[in-house]
């Protein structure tokens, strides 16, 4: 990681940069960041590299990198793919540490590009040398006025440097969000596209973010990840070094062809393996250009809040009903004043709605001092970590403003841990300088409920908790294909997964000694790893009590089955203890080909079929986020005890879906999936969860072709 | 209604005005409407009332409306209170045709004002005069320069004329769309709060403009409804005028004691009900103040797409992703265009993607001509209901700028039936330009996606499909209170609903001759209103086959009821034919206080009770509609055969929920709810579906309070 870190401030800081094909022609891919350099005022050595020679925008031009003969941290590749490969072997001779490729014709146009590209980059990374690209738009870091881009974009108006971070992987997504952080008057550190990824990806710059003290607050686009490990090790990085990242993430990855035939990884659509993946890193997902935008820059003014705690403060009562629909829809807490403070506020104003929201009603025209008094009354009372104020449009007017202004500065010094917000209407110089004070701004209050309750992050998840380590046994190679459900239930139950007491047997008599052994009421199941759905086929019988049933349905067992699949290899028949009530639930890892072993847990029966009512984690998991997963299911008042029926054990689930994940994490590699289903979910006086049935599939030797799709064509020249 | 919208003519469009309490201070209360109404050029006769007499900014005042002698079509009451009486009846005696009365001290004081306005609102009435307020800000009609306000909202910045009208309970939220408005350079026709409603309603306003010839489009806010049949009929003149109404409504209306004991009703929320009744007047529903102006503003400039159908056009495939995540995820047709369409655009680009959404690739650069070539191919290839198109920064580049407004006007001109919208970074003067072609304009492509689909409508509604009429049966009179179980089956069966074959039976040997006559399986289960959880208390045995088993479970039954509820009065027991397999369903009808009977239909057990699975209408209802609310359902896929069962037959459900509805409109008032728990749906070939268990319910007196909860506190001086 340090050594990446390193080498991509050669790129990103460069103190020295060359222009390969530089253009006298400043709206030239050669001449725009030339021009951008000279004009903008990058301080440092900048060279042209053109064979032709002569003056290129004033400077003296090289005719080679090497002939240059001073370092070149930077070279600046504006030529067509074909010169490509000379110009490397030129840049390895110089001694370059570091390549912006904007040349487009290599992985985009087919498996020729493609091989071109890797050899590229076989190269590049052999010499020591970290290539952006190729077929990106470049990247500018705002701070040092390094503009190595041709996009037209900074021409047409600069962005102000500031401490955001934004990476695409798309250019023309970049160039746009560009123009828009310009209109939003947001200020942006570095700016980076990444292209075809060639070497350096979006994961890397992201890194680099996470550890740039210029950085605050990461802004990322993504396609799709070409290397799961290596992003979640940046996201983790800026978890820990407290950095919130808002992404927008599109397109989809397809699964590998072996996943498709476990059930659980075709409920576990690729999308909502990189959602669980957010979800575990903090991340801010963003849907929408607005909301990239709002969570952003409000991130970077007021940073995150504690808690989902917030109180509301309005002016009108109807303002104060939507904003509390709204923040209930979020999921924020909006918890009462004491009767104390209410009266407090109602001895003030004997018709205001002191609860909370608090709408002290235009009685405030009278006394302007009811806005701060009150909003002091409401922190003081309840500590929220966020408050919102419901202004009306007193922003614009020149009367009520500096009250207004006076308020913000005099809560922020004496409230430093609330997130704080007002809705009001204010010119662009004055929405400036209350956020200056650090106090966020809407004209629109749902926007604001809604970007706070983004802030405060999806759930209780514990930012510091320890990744569970756990003395495991000895690792399992497991075998490519479906093992036999005797064999899964006995892995999964040394997992320390509860599985239902059960016994294989090979004749009528031993199923009738099982009878006894287990006691009660028994079921009969075929055991063959040849045949997946053992009803449809008659390979099970329920409820058998007595020898003659056990008897009459070992027989009944064997024909029908013999009948309908004469060349399965059976293993016997697996004679297990009847399990009545509790919940029906599925559980299950599977080998996603981007993030590795992905646990799931949903409700079984139509909720998992039909309402996909599933949670998914990638591993290693904490027991906190285990749990989250169970109690972030629709479904969940049907295991808490709906109607009258008794709660199950839900620690007991947690316990399976780690002891599950423990034997994932055991299997490696060589695992593909494995799933439970049913797993029986049961009061605690009734012993807790069991596993009923078990599929577990060993992995295949992976297929060749990679897992990542390909990457959308780049806006080859921007517009603007 | 034709009376009512000559006399808010009056009201809204008067030739001549008073100002009673008018002030020669134009900050005041009394001095804010005359200060607009002679600076903004009302053309008409304007008064001045003060009985302190002298010149009133700049008029002679007089002593009362009476001593003007000359016709008042609108008097504003700035005064307080307590003068309101006595400025009524001189009103009266002037033949006043109308007031706004923005007074507060009534209905939101309490009891007290609440009489006070009550007598107010009657006397008004009684001499033929309309009555805004109490308790509101008034209302302008901007083309006419009416300015019957105390708003300082117009006095920092005057809103455009234009032709939405907006109409607003509240005042403060009133006054900070008016200020919203101003900021977004959206016009309006007439802008109206409704305040305390003692005589006009929000239902009043809907219903004038939705016959204003200067009004395209309507924007309302509501908080709760005091007639329900007004508001239908007023948004029924909207949807029959073809004006889009979009609404932001938020708070709860109270549903009725009574109502609470029904299952149905307590599943149908209060706010679901509005949503329903939303649903079938096709009103667009705003949920964030963004939204509610997008909407608008689009409707008017653009008008609603005839379909769901949608081409999309980008020059990134990133955000051309993101587009067609956004359209699929809002439930558009992002249908492909043919291979021949395809070809063309791939002769065109080679790296196109030309299916749809198509991107065109940054080629356009070298060749502008494309963008209208491609989107002209899509046009005539799929005739799309709406276009949309990513031009990236395009609209802030002199040198594409041309090139774009060309487009945009030739599109206009040769597709006038569809829907057109750009997503580009435009400046405000640009983007009036483009938005007076009547094509839409986004920054954020997925707002232009939303918008266009929320404009599209939420499903297939026949706009024109006449309401059902049907030959009823003589109306039925139920008794309040909760009917027997063999009653409502009986009542539902004679309407229509099919009813699963029962005897009432009054001892064991009756229950045993039941057997012999049903056949096959029957359950027992006790009849008595007293009971409503019958298997609670040993009340119900299902599958008895032999005379034996009868028997001994009617004796059980009989001893275990008595035991558990020794008073309840017994109507025998219920012996029904056993009904096997088929999914749970669950429908019902109950009665909303502000709206009548709401039909509803959705999937039995946890669904119903726990997921909130249900769809529901207002009466009454087409077939269509009854078809649309089965089809809405999220579990649907169970009605329609998941996992290899039969589908069941779908059309019978619509019957027997058509038939409820029937009952439910025979029975009128007396209804309180029906409720069918559950309606077994099956296939076609197994009978369709049958009602198994009912409870209806009589409607006691309506309770003395009214259902309208109480109005928020209004902004008394609106701060700007």
């Amino acid at each position: 990681m340090h050594h990446d870190i390193d080498s991509l401030s050669a790129l990103f800081s460069p103190r020295s940069i060359a222009i390969v094909g530089a253009s006298a022609t400043p709206s030239k891919i050669g001449g725009i960041p030339l021009d951008y350099l000279l004009r903008f005022g990058f301080q440092g050595p900048l060279y042209a590299v053109n064979p032709r020679g002569g003056l290129v925008q004033g400077l003296a031009a090289h005719a080679s990198l090497d002939a240059i003969g001073a370092p070149v941290d930077l070279a600046i590749f504006a030529i067509p793919a074909a010169l490509v490969p000379a110009a490397l072997d030129d840049a390895i001779a110089a001694g370059v540490k570091s390549i912006v490729l904007f040349s487009s014709g290599f992985a985009e146009i087919g498996d020729q590009g493609a091989a071109e590209q890797a050899r590229l980059a076989h190269k590049a990374r052999a010499a020591g040398i970290r290539l952006i690209g190729p077929n990106c738009l470049g990247f500018m870091h705002l701070a040092r006025n390094v503009y190595a881009t041709f996009s037209p974009a900074p021409g047409v108006g600069r962005v102000q440097p500031g401490r955001i971070g934004l990476v695409s992987q798309s250019g023309a997504f970049g160039a746009y969000a560009y123009s828009m952080a310009r209109e939003r008057g947001i200020g942006l550190s570095l700016w980076a596209t990444t292209g075809n990824e060639a070497d350096v990806q979006v994961a890397d710059c992201l890194a680099w973010l996470a550890q740039d003290p210029g950085t605050d607050v990461i802004m990322a686009y993504m396609e799709g990840c070409r290397d799961g490990p290596k992003l979640r090790a940046a996201l983790a990085l800026a978890q820990a070094n407290h950095k919130p990242v808002v992404m927008v993430k599109v397109g989809t990855t397809a699964l590998g062809a072996e996943a498709a035939a476990s059930h659980t990884a075709s409920l576990a659509g690729d999308d909502a393996v990189y959602d669980a993946i957010f979800r575990q890193y903090g991340v801010l997902r963003a849907h929408t250009l607005s909301e990239f935008f709002d969570l952003a820059a409000s991130a970077a003014i007021a940073g995150t809040p504690r808690d989902r705690s917030i109180g509301l403060f309005t002016l009108s009562g109807g303002v104060g009903a939507m904003m509390a629909d709204d923040a209930s829809a979020a999921g924020l807490d909006v918890r009462p004043l004491s009767s104390e403070a209410q009266q407090t506020l109602r001895d003030w104003v004997p018709f205001a709605a002191p609860r909370n929201p608090v709408d002290i009603t235009g009685q405030v025209t009278n006394d302007f001092t009811l806005m701060e008094r009150s909003a002091r009354v409401m922190l003081e009372d309840q500590n929220f970590a966020s408050w919102m104020g419901f202004f009306a449009a007193a922003g614009a007017s020149d009367k009520v403003w500096p009250v207004l202004h006076q308020l913000v500065t005099s809560l922020r010094a004496a409230y430093p841990d609330t997130v704080l917000a007002i809705c009001t209407l204010l010119s662009p110089a004055r929405r400036a300088e209350i956020e200056a004070l650090g106090c966020l701004v809407f004209s629109d209050p749902s926007v604001g409920i809604r970007t706070i309750a983004a802030l405060a992050g999806r759930g209780a998840r514990p930012v510091s908790a320890p990744v569970r380590t756990l003395a495991l046994p000895e690792p399992v190679r497991l075998p490519p294909g479906t093992l036999s459900e005797p064999m899964g239930l006995a892995l999964l139950s040394g997992a320390g997964v509860p599985v239902v007491e059960h016994h294989l047997v090979q004749s009528a008599d031993e199923a009738v000694l099982a009878l006894t052994a287990l006691g009660g009421e028994i079921a009969l199941k075929i055991a063959s790893a040849d045949i997946p759905h053992k009803s449809d086929i008659g390979g099970v019988a329920l409820g058998l009590r007595s020898a003659e049933q056990v008897q009459a349905a070992f027989a009944r067992m064997q024909t029908s089955v013999r009948a309908a699949q004469p060349t399965a290899r059976l293993d016997g028949v697996l004679a297990a203890r009847m399990v009545r009530g509790g919940v029906e639930c599925i559980a299950g890892v599977h080998r996603d080909p981007v993030f590795g072993p992905v646990l799931m847990f949903g409700l079984g029966g139509v909720h998992v079929e039909i309402l996909r009512d599933v949670s998914l984690r990638a591993l290693p998991v904490t027991r906190a986020e285990v749990q989250a997963m169970v109690l972030e299911l629709k479904g969940l008042p049907l295991l808490q005890g709906a109607r009258g029926r008794p709660a199950v054990d839900l620690e007991s689930i947690a316990d399976s879906l780690l002891a599950l994940a423990d034997f994932a994490t055991a299997a490696g590699d060589t695992l593909q999936s494995a799933e439970i289903n049913p797993l029986i979910a049961r009061p605690a006086a009734e012993g807790g969860c069991v596993a009923v049935d078990a599929l577990v599939i060993g992995h295949a030797a992976p297929a060749a072709a990679s897992p990542v799709p390909p990457l959308s064509q780049p806006l080859q020249e921007a517009i603007a």
